[in-house]
This record gives structure tokens, C-alpha cells and sequence, in this order.
């Protein structure tokens, strides 16, 4: 992406602040948003101006470093405890994203060490942590986008669901990695994009970012997905994760899991891209991955005016839980992971 | 349905007016109009304030009535020519609606015979015609429900998608008569309603419509149907239908077809409920039944406000089209079909 593109970026040095772009806003305004306090960024992140699992994980990152600003560097007490309440802050600004949690574990224990070694250091210790979370990711993406474009075609139609993309990223995506990578290798696809309701991360966001790269997207509801499979015109799919468990079981967007099914009764690959630290291998089973309940007013009040009547009753679970016998196979910046079985992940990520 | 509920109404006699719930203004108000010229109610027809094959075909046989008033009675050739022109101006109002056509055919064919016998009684006649296929609609949707309602028990948890209720019909729907009719049975339905992208009548007009009669409703957006599946909530799916071929495959609302698969995944049975006259022999499969495309603003300006960027591609159809193979039974005023074949279709309607 151009520079104004980037969806975050660390501005100045161990007194910096991290700029944003609010993704409530597009398509129709770039606007971004200046983060100078820990709290302006937990409600960025809560609020989803910033979202995708990487980004909120390297956001979290930076957020550590603004928190750690207005502490004392003369007492080493004092900074730990505001490093500890620092990190249970943001961790609670949203419950799946397994990249908040590594994010934050990271910044933790860098903290605390550099602390015990020379509390005037540790702020610049935090902030080189936390770029070189940001360049990791970065890594990351790119890693993750060649292995994925070796398993597409050009000519192909593909499809994807959310935002996995640049701006779920810090650089490149996960999903949409796989489709800028394939594109930087000269293959041409035609990419289907879910619209996403609630929230629209798909007409909103992954087909903006597409569009801004020049693809040949077309925007459909949730709802179409069945009938473009049906009509022959979807290859691949290709979508993001929040978590997978050990058994590959994954856990993304509400929606997936649909798109999945329909995938296999369609005989249509689907794939997961997702970095490493995506896979929490405390989990055994998707069963035991806890599911976001969001707010009635996502879906009745989703386009700025009541669209379902008063007090009716509505259930809005953020996530769903592909299971890993209908993910053909998962990509992340080590390689393909296929099929995916508990044995293949473990050696992956050994 | 109560009173101010009924989806349209003729008030008074022979020089009577039609009253509509203006379907466009809800779920946020509750607003009636009546219809006391030709002109207000082709209008209301275009314009979607009424809409549902059925509740069209009955608002245009009482259109007929209301075009005839300003006639003069002594003039029989000024009087079917009135008649002519009223049934081919009505006609125009929404280009593929069959029930349109067939109760203009029938009010055009009753008035003339009634002008040629004796023009005075033939402005009665005609009310009286209107009134004859409005309570022959009536007859349908309470016989649909009776027949569906068999297949449900209390407790279930059902799905609908789009809206085959009381406000696409004069009374008391398709899909949703089969509710209201197990409702009346004494069984307790948890209903969950997909929103219906891009146009919302799931969230509009059928969560209302369930939530005036007192259901336990859920609403759900498209991408959570497979969730909800999944999670064991929901017993069986029932859906309408705007056309029926021959062997059972069913064009319906676009999303159907998705459901339609998502159930079978689950072991879910699938209904379609649906009037004969939906049924269109002279079509062998649903590969013969075009695919209505409609306007990108629909899914990129849902309801005024831009959610997608500006130029992008957007692919919506209005319809897709569920293979027999994946509808459990098909029920309509005459009984149940199943297992869905041409056979068992033909024997039904013979």
C-alpha cells in the first residue's frame, strides 16, 4: 500500500504516538486517528476502527509503549505495575484475538526484563519490541501470500469473506496476502467479496482495498455465495482466521462456516491463511473457543436507521467454528499445512 | 392477523376504497393507505408498498373496482372499454408478477360478461369477484398452513428466510401460514429469521409480522443460518417460492438455495409452502427459469448510505433457483408432496 494507506504506523520515537487508519470510516472517508493514550487506543480497538487479529496484536503492541510514556523512569516499582496494568488493559479490549494476547505476553516479558536491567532504557526497549512485532508481521504476510499464490491459477475466481487483508494487517494480509502475492506473479483472478453484515468488512473494507490494488472484484451479499459456487464461477477460497485451535479447527468472522459448507458441497478448495502465533495449541478442539456476543444494534441498526422493529429478538455471534475436516488446507508463513490434522500443524509449527 | 394488521382491506361497498398496509414504512411505522383511484394504487404496487405475488394479484382485481366507479352506468361500450383500459393499465404496475395477470384476466373476463348482461349490477359484480379471489386467497394460506403445520412440532426451532407471510398475501402467508398455524394448534415455534440481503424483508416485514402475533423470534443476519444450524437450534427450515418447475426445483428469493444446502449439511428437513398456482408445469427444471439481475445500488446504498467504495463490480441476483433434490416436501393447498418428484407433483395438481 502507498504510504497514506498504511493502516497503522508508530509516528516519532520512544515518545511517539500510532496512527491509525478507522476503518468505521471507509469506503467513503481515509480518515485517521491519532493514538497518544492507552485509552483513545482500547477504544479504537473495541470499536473496530482497527481490527483483523495481526493488526490488533501489533496495535496492542504499540499501546504498551504509549501507556509506559506518562510513568516515571526513576521507579522501577512503579513501571512494573503500570507495565501489568497496562497489559490486562488492552487484553481486554477484545476477548478472541489470540494475537492481542501473544502481543501482549511478548511486551510483558521484554518489559519486566529490561525494567530489571535498566528501568531509563526499558520505554526504548519497549518501542524496538514492539516495531519489531510490526516488522514480524510484516514478514509474516508476505511469507504467508507466496506459499498461498502457489495454490492458485490464473484465471481463476476466487472468494473470500471479512477483511483478511492489508488492513487486517500491518503490510500485506493473510487472505489477501495469498491474492496480492498471486497478483505481483502475473496470475489474474476474479475475486468474489462477501459483503460481511453485519459490520460490512467486505463491502466496507476488502473490496475497497482490492479495488485500490487494482483487482477485478465484485461485491456480493452473504447471501450469493451459494449461488456463484453453483454457477461455476469460484475456484478457491481463501479467508483469514482469529484462532485454530491444535486440531485446525478455526475460528473466524461470522459467515465462514457457511461459506465452508457451500464450499464443499461445491467440491471448491477452502483455504485458511493465518500466521503462526494465530494457532493457540492450548485448545484442542474449535469447541472449546469462546464466541464473541455482539450487540443487537449491529444487525437492526446496521445502516444508520432501524431496519428491524423494536424489542425484537436478535442473536449476533461475532465468530463461528469451521471444523478442520472442511478446510482443505491451512497457510501460514512456514508453509502449507495440508491436510490439516493435529500431527501436521504440530510439525509445522515445531 | 387483528384489523389494523390485515395487509389490505376493501372498506364499504360497491363505492368502496382499498386500504394497504404501505409496506415501505415498516418496521418503523405502522402506516395505511388508501387507494381510492386507479392511480394511487399502481403506485402503491411499483413502488413495492404492497408486494408478494399474491397480495399484488388480489390489490389489482379491487383496483378494477375502484377504476370502474368513476364510469358512468348507462353506457355499456364507455363501460368495457373503461374496463379494458383499467386492466391494461393495472397490468403494467410490476412487469413479472403471474398473479397480477391472472386476477386481471378474471375481473376482465366477469366484467365483461356482467356490462354485456346488464351494466347497472356490473359494478357490483365485479366487487363482488375481487371480494371472490381475495377470499379465495384466503382459502389457500389457511389450507397451506393446516397441511404444513402436520410437519412441526412444539418446541422446534424453525428457519425462514425473506418474507412468505401475511403481508406478501392478503391473510395469512406461505412459509409463515405454516406457523401461524401450528401457533393456533397449540404448538410453540422458536422462530429464527434470516434478514433477507440486500432488501431486509426478513428483518422488515417478517420479524414484525412474527413479533405482532406474539412469536418467540430471533433475527439473525444471512452469514449466521449455518451457525444456528449447527449449534442445534433450529428443526426445519420453511421458505415461499416465486416459481416452481415442473420437477420440484424452486426459484425464491436470492439466499434460498444457500439455506436449502446448509440444511441438508445438518441433517435439517427443508420446506418449500407454496400456492398451486406457483407451480409452472410448462418449465421441466429450474435450469429454464431466468434469473432476474437487479440494480448494484442495492447492495452498495442499502437504504441511502454508501457501504461499498464508489465503481465497484457488484453481482446481484434477485432469485436463485434450490434443486428438488434438496426440498423435503413441498406443501401446498392440497396436501404435501414428498419425496419432491414430477410425478408426485403432477398427481397433486392433477
Amino acid at each position: 500500500m502507498s504510504s497514506e494507506l498504511k493502516t497503522l504506523e508508530w509516528i516519532g520515537g520512544v515518545d511517539g504516538y500510532l496512527r491509525l487508519v478507522d476503518q468505521t470510516r471507509l469506503p467513503t472517508a481515509l480518515v485517521h486517528l491519532d493514538c497518544r493514550d492507552a485509552e483513545t487506543l482500547f477504544e479504537a480497538i473495541r470499536s473496530l476502527r482497527v481490527r483483523g487479529a495481526p493488526a490488533i496484536g501489533v496495535s496492542a503492541a504499540y499501546g504498551v509503549c504509549i501507556a509506559m510514556q506518562s510513568c516515571s523512569k526513576a521507579d522501577a516499582r512503579a513501571m512494573a505495575a503500570r507495565l501489568d496494568e497496562a497489559c490486562d488493559y488492552l487484553a481486554t479490549s477484545r476477548p478472541t484475538a489470540v494475537n492481542l494476547f501473544w502481543a501482549l505476553d511478548r511486551m510483558r516479558a521484554v518489559g519486566h526484563a529490561a525494567i530489571a536491567a535498566d528501568p531509563r532504557s526499558a520505554p526504548e526497549r519497549l518501542v524496538a519490541e514492539a516495531h519489531a512485532i510490526h516488522e514480524l508481521d510484516r514478514q509474516t504476510s508476505r511469507n504467508i501470500g507466496r506459499h498461498g499464490a502457489a495454490l492458485l491459477a490464473s484465471e481463476q475466481g476466487v472468494l473470500t469473506h471479512c477483511n483478511a487483508g492489508g488492513l487486517a494487517t500491518s503490510d500485506y494480509g493473510t487472505a489477501l496476502g495469498v491474492f496480492y502475492a498471486a497478483q505481483e506473479q502475473g496470475k489474474r483472478l476474479r475475486v468474489f467479496v462477501d459483503e460481511t453484515r453485519p459490520l460490512l468488512q467486505g463491502s466496507r473494507l476488502t473490496a475497497w482495498e482490492l479495488q485500490q490494488r487494482g483487482f477485478d472484484v465484485t461485491l456480493i451479499c452473504d447471501s450469493m455465495a451459494a449461488q456463484v459456487m453453483r454457477e461455476g464461477r469460484v475456484q478457491a477460497v481463501v479467508v483469514g482466521a482469529d484462532r485454530i485451535a491444535a486440531n485446525g479447527d478455526t475460528a473466524n468472522k461470522i459467515g465462514t462456516y457457511g461459506v465452508a459448507v457451500l464450499a464443499a458441497a461445491h467440491g471448491i478448495p477452502f483455504y485458511v491463511a493465518a500466521p503462526a502465533s494465530t494457532f493457540d495449541r492450548a485448545i484442542a478442539t474449535g469447541d472449546e473457543i469462546p464466541i464473541e456476543q455482539r450487540a443487537a444494534e449491529e444487525i437492526t441498526h446496521g445502516f444508520g436507521r432501524a431496519t428491524a422493529p423494536i424489542g425484537v429478538g436478535v442473536y449476533n455471534p461475532a465468530f463461528d467454528v469451521t471444523p478442520a475436516r472442511l478446510i482443505r488446507a491451512i497457510i501460514c508463513e512456514h508453509g502449507v499445512i495440508e491436510p490439516v490434522t493435529a500431527k501436521n500443524i504440530a510439525s509445522m509449527l515445531a
